[in-house]
């Protein structure tokens, strides 16, 4: 099976294995659940990737027992070598059918390989937040996902908390509200199921899931489109804050980034994008002013947010060919679609 | 045992009981390790109170089989009305010759109770933190109290946690430190044990403990009383919104409160209040500018900070004989030392 090769999309919630031909045709595609082997453990992670990958041979019509060529995998939870070391050992032990060479990366370098080549920025604002610098010689600089107790700044969790402490702050007079809260304050007693303050404390303690405190931005989005000015305004302050990421990265962008037609790529993950057009007048304000200010101006002339049109599995395979020397043929055009373009007016 | 007063002062590390006679004359003081209800749960915290009382009879010279008039309990969880019901019920159940009747109430009321029969401000700033205000009525308004998920402002762990956010942004280029991080990382990498910030991950979630997260507030008042900028910084902005839980609570205040020789008693409980000289720029600077506001002009004219001399226990023990209709004579400017005292100046 010289010239198959597989990749691996490991998220929070699921995951997805691909196998990919060197003229980049998508053989086959599976689905799993959860492959954060800081979640779901060492043992679960690798289960799941051999299952999915083994089903997706025989989709192909391939022998399960004949190994691929690599797998590279985009990984959640992908950060720390150490873990990643041992990853790969187990799997060669457990699995040795599998594949012949390994190579696990991040959720965020595997999905800017899958749209471009040359780098770009990857914005991911799901349940959590993060952001990933990727330049055209490789090099990376991040900024942010630390988790909820850390940053997560801009994330649904983000957009959930600040909506219910506004509620909190305004009903202890602590601080008052940018506007009235009555619907937050119904919306946030419909979704967690309260009648008081009290009641929230087990959502935030006892009982803390963060995948359901989070859900809560969702019922802000629907808030925001129905036109209530303090979900409006917290969208507003998510939008702001996911730019900040972009600005905090900027600095260390190589040249290359900031001069292609498109402008700097941002590559958007995560359902928070769905509400794009509720983040944009913050996220666009702070651009504009990054533009603007002495350190950029001239430089920074634009950028486009795009998503992907496929698995960042694709991605991790192609890293994978790439870690051995061998490459993928990928039409990155395709892979994904540009959503938003702003052109920045930097001249005075 | 008709003349003799049960007190106990429940806390989330320690308690203390004490019996005392209708005099307002102490006959014994015992301790105890936590009987925080939510924290131990309601067998372990009844049963600590059983043994520091029945501890208190005998080294008082009393009989431990006779029941004492009344035990009022000041307890930090002391909240909800149904488990303070069903604390009560269990007593009675267990412990028939522990006392005749029994009164629990929060730890704010109860060291309110033992510094003003007016009432007052309770401002607690310990591991967690909480504002209560107390009227002469006994009518109260609260702010805060919310744990560290939604609130905790200007407590330990808030200010440890200020400390750490500020070297993870500087790292991140998220948000320009106030001032130079380099004292207050080596620090945290030394109080935690951790080389990077990837490091201080399990000490956020997997093996997150609140007092010793917070109990890196020690290192950052050492930092600040030996000059390092953004340690004092930090205690700072946590003087600031302590000041502003007082500012939320004063519009509720009763006259009687404001126009006492004293001004507005805030009675300062935690061990944040230690570090008084480094909270005191924000303090100060926040109610300098409530008095001088339109709304409080006049009205606001000083206040003073207190210590509790006594545990609350003793009045706890107050609350628990009121509650039947009796009293303990005691002696309220013995109970309490003024340790800083503002006269604002609101003219003009």
């Amino acid at each position: 099976m010289a010239s198959v090769f597989g990749g691996v999309e490991g998220g929070g919630t699921h995951s997805k294995a691909m196998l990919v031909a060197a003229d980049g045709k998508i053989l086959a595609q599976t689905e799993g659940p959860s492959s954060n082997h800081w979640l779901v453990g060492v043992d679960k992670c690798i289960e799941t990737i051999n299952d999915m990958v083994q089903r997706a041979k025989m989709e192909a019509g391939l022998d399960p027992g004949t190994p691929l060529c690599s797998l590279g995998m985009s990984l959640s939870g992908g950060e720390q070598k150490d873990a990643i070391d041992r990853l790969i050992v187990q799997m060669r032990e457990r699995f040795p059918t599998l594949s012949q060479h390994y190579f696990i990366t991040t959720d965020a370098v595997g999905a800017m390989a899958t749209a471009s080549k040359l780098g770009g920025v990857v914005l991911i604002s799901g349940t959590g937040s993060n952001c990933k610098l990727v330049n055209p010689d490789g090099s990376q600089v991040g900024c942010g996902g630390w988790g909820h107790m850390m940053g997560d700044e801009g994330s649904a969790f983000w957009i959930a908390h600040l909506g219910v402490k506004t509620v909190f702050d305004a009903k202890d007079n602590l601080v008052a509200p940018p506007h009235d809260v009555t619907h937050v304050r119904k919306a946030m007693e419909e979704y967690f199921q309260v009648s008081d303050l009290m009641g929230m404390l087990p959502h935030l303690y006892r009982n803390f899931q963060k995948p359901h405190f989070a859900g809560f931005c969702k019922k802000l989005a629907e808030g925001a489109e129905a036109g209530d000015a303090l979900c409006q305004y917290v969208f507003t302050q998510a939008g702001r804050i996911l730019a900040k990421h972009v600005e905090a990265v900027l600095p260390s962008a190589q040249a290359p980034l900031l001069s292609s037609d498109l402008g700097l790529p941002i590559l958007c993950e995560g359902s928070v994008w769905k509400s794009w057009e509720l983040l944009k007048p913050g996220f666009t304000e702070v651009l504009d002013k990054v533009a603007a200010s002495d350190k950029f101006k001239g430089r920074f002339r634009g950028y486009s947010l795009l998503i992907l049109q496929h698995s960042s599995a694709l991605g991790g395979a192609s890293l994978g060919a790439q870690s051995m020397g061998l490459s993928i043929a990928l039409d990155y055009k395709a892979n994904t679609s540009v959503f938003y373009r702003h052109t920045l007016n930097s001249s005075q």
